[in-house]
């Protein structure tokens, strides 16, 4: 075999790849270099210099330890994200309930590792935030697409239909629902639930990336007396972190025992909870940000709708707008003007993210001149 | 269901969990209060102050961006890293040669799921490091152990042998192998990669994680024109990074694309890219401690072979020695004067990681006493 094949192209496929990943291309948003980017749901509010500062000082501190490997339970950082969340969520958890990892997409797939993979099964109502079905994949765990009504709701009915018929070992509910917007109410949670019990017994994932933008509370109360459920967040979007990667959950203490048995040993890096934990420091400032963005988020809403535009209800910090006879066509105009918005597939529909009020406006320009020229 | 339960403990085994987990811990060398601690293979240097302060910066500049998804390829970190390969390795790589993800051991589950998982199997010739087993249970993959010899080394005809006989999917070659420290040398590689390819053609992972530590060249040339053949890598070692979680890989572009199909988007965070490009900037100085290191190495394995010891030849930043008629017992009377070695389960032996020269003194002094009291 020497040297054979050197001046030749070795395509992915030429590789002894798994055969699923045949013909397959990576998943991700487009990376466009426009104006006004609104297609990836990140907060537009950079982080304030005070907290640029901390990171900078809390990272110098932890890479004067840096050739040690970092704290492999991340002790600190989930102590203070359970004070996070007793603070803000309308139920107390200590660091025994809370478990962390780089981005809620490595969470997910720790806990799909745990209680789905090969030979088991994971529901979700779609359209749904994709990462779900991809991971569920990626780890072997046979994906089931469950329904949702034309206004984007879940069907209680239809759900529990589906939970008991299939009896997926792992049940996905996003609240606030990406990319839709819809937020889900405890009453479906526990309706849920308590099909997935009946059926599995299984576990209910409530991925609530965007919680902190809802009208509504959080879904964490419902984790009393429910040792199958999990609530999934991220610092990516409230925290105005996406670049941090600190994704975590908060679960019954054999949950977050249970996810150790997959991690890979010291997954979350000393800079990583470093920066993290400066972020935690200045919660409040960064809470002031959400509130000007839940504030922007209902002004695009009534904007579109002003427009003639069909809007989803958002408890998010995007909105999803159409109906477009042709959806591609639409993001297409509107990235004319300067403005990159998101194609989900979902048939008519397009979603932008609520960014500042500059590019909000931007943005309404856009949709306002596409809108008039197709009438 | 609800509030059922809400009393009672729940363990893991009541959870729906996997079947193949249920009492099983999780991996990790204990975690003991001790003065001096060679447990882990952590260089004892400090990251000089300079390194510090550039990290500092370096991390300041991203967290202005840190609302941002970070570069979701890694493009400037992918490319100091194949500059760093280049210059040290023997072996031109560019960026489109070079992958990274949060440590080597992500960059092997990565592989995993994209050459292994459910229905395929890897191989590896223990004892070498543990991962390699466990990240392939952890995507499905079933689990090949192939022998050595009693010196450690890899027996050519009989690991040719297995590959012939089994047809693994994957090989992993771990040089220098942890926890023996012993080196592979390329013609084995090659003798390796030629039956890996005849069998399947299957893929090749050269595990370099303590290659600067090494008296042999980088097994990289080898790449040229072997589209099957990975080599890791990790900055743990010998950049003192341990706390960073910065592994990659160089291989084919092909394979570089192929893991992209698996990889989590925006796995790696701007902090950390900021930081392992800072510490790129340093490489010299840390590589000076590299050469410290090896001769500290040389200079333990030479004392414990005075003292009577059986020493395993050593290519890494630790050493290999026994024989004890009980090796967890000799483990013990090591820490009970006060040093943390490893044992990694090879039976009669023990792992000490090279630490600062105090270090070593102290753990040369503990083993002299244990082996007098013992004889």
């Amino acid at each position: 075999m020497e040297g054979s094949g050197a001046e030749q192209v070795t395509r992915i496929d030429d590789l002894p790849i798994r055969d699923e990943l045949r013909g397959k291309s990576p998943y991700g948003a487009p990376q466009l270099d426009v104006p006004v980017r609104l297609n990836t749901n990140e907060n537009p509010h950079p982080l304030p210099d005070a907290l640029v500062a901390r990171i900078a000082e809390r990272v110098a501190e932890a890479a004067r330890h840096l050739n040690r490997y970092p704290d492999r339970d991340a002790v600190e950082l989930r102590t203070q994200l359970a004070a996070y969340l007793t603070r803000t969520g309308g139920h107390a958890v200590t660091r025994e309930n809370v478990w962390a990892a780089n981005g809620s997409n490595e969470v997910l797939q720790q806990l799909l590792q745990t209680f789905g993979g090969p030979g088991r099964t994971a529901l979700g109502f779609e359209p749904s935030y994709s990462m779900h079905a991809l991971i569920s994949r990626g780890t072997g765990t046979g994906w089931i697409s469950g329904p949702r009504r034309d206004d984007f709701t879940i069907d209680v009915e239809a759900a529990t239909g589906v939970i008991a018929e299939r009896r997926p070992n792992v049940v996905f509910v996003c609240s606030p629902n990406n990319p839709t917007g819809t937020a889900v109410d405890a009453e479906t949670v526990l309706r849920l639930y308590e099909a997935a019990q009946a059926a599995g017994p299984s576990m209910v994932i409530v991925d609530e990336a965007y919680g902190e933008f809802s009208h509504r509370p959080s879904l964490l109360p419902l984790l009393a007396g429910r040792p199958n459920l999990v609530v999934s967040r991220t610092m990516s979007k409230a925290f105005g972190a996406a670049g941090l990667r600190l994704g975590y959950l908060a679960a019954d203490p054999a949950v977050v025992d249970a996810v150790q048995l997959v991690r890979l040993p010291y997954h979350l890096s000393s800079v990583t909870q470093a920066t993290a934990l400066a972020a935690l420091e200045h919660t409040d400032t960064l809470l002031g940000y959400v509130e000007q963005l839940k504030a922007e988020r209902d002004r695009i809403v009534t904007e579109l709708r002003a427009m003639g535009c069909e809007v989803t209800e958002s408890d998010a910090n995007f909105v999803q707008f159409g109906v477009f006879e042709d959806a591609h066509a639409a993001w297409q105009a509107i990235l004319d003007r300067g403005v990159l918005v998101r194609d989900n597939g979902v048939p008519g529909r397009l979603r932008v993210t609520a960014g500042t009020r500059e590019e909000n406006d931007a943005f309404l320009d856009a949709v306002r001149t596409v809108m008039k020229e197709n009438r």
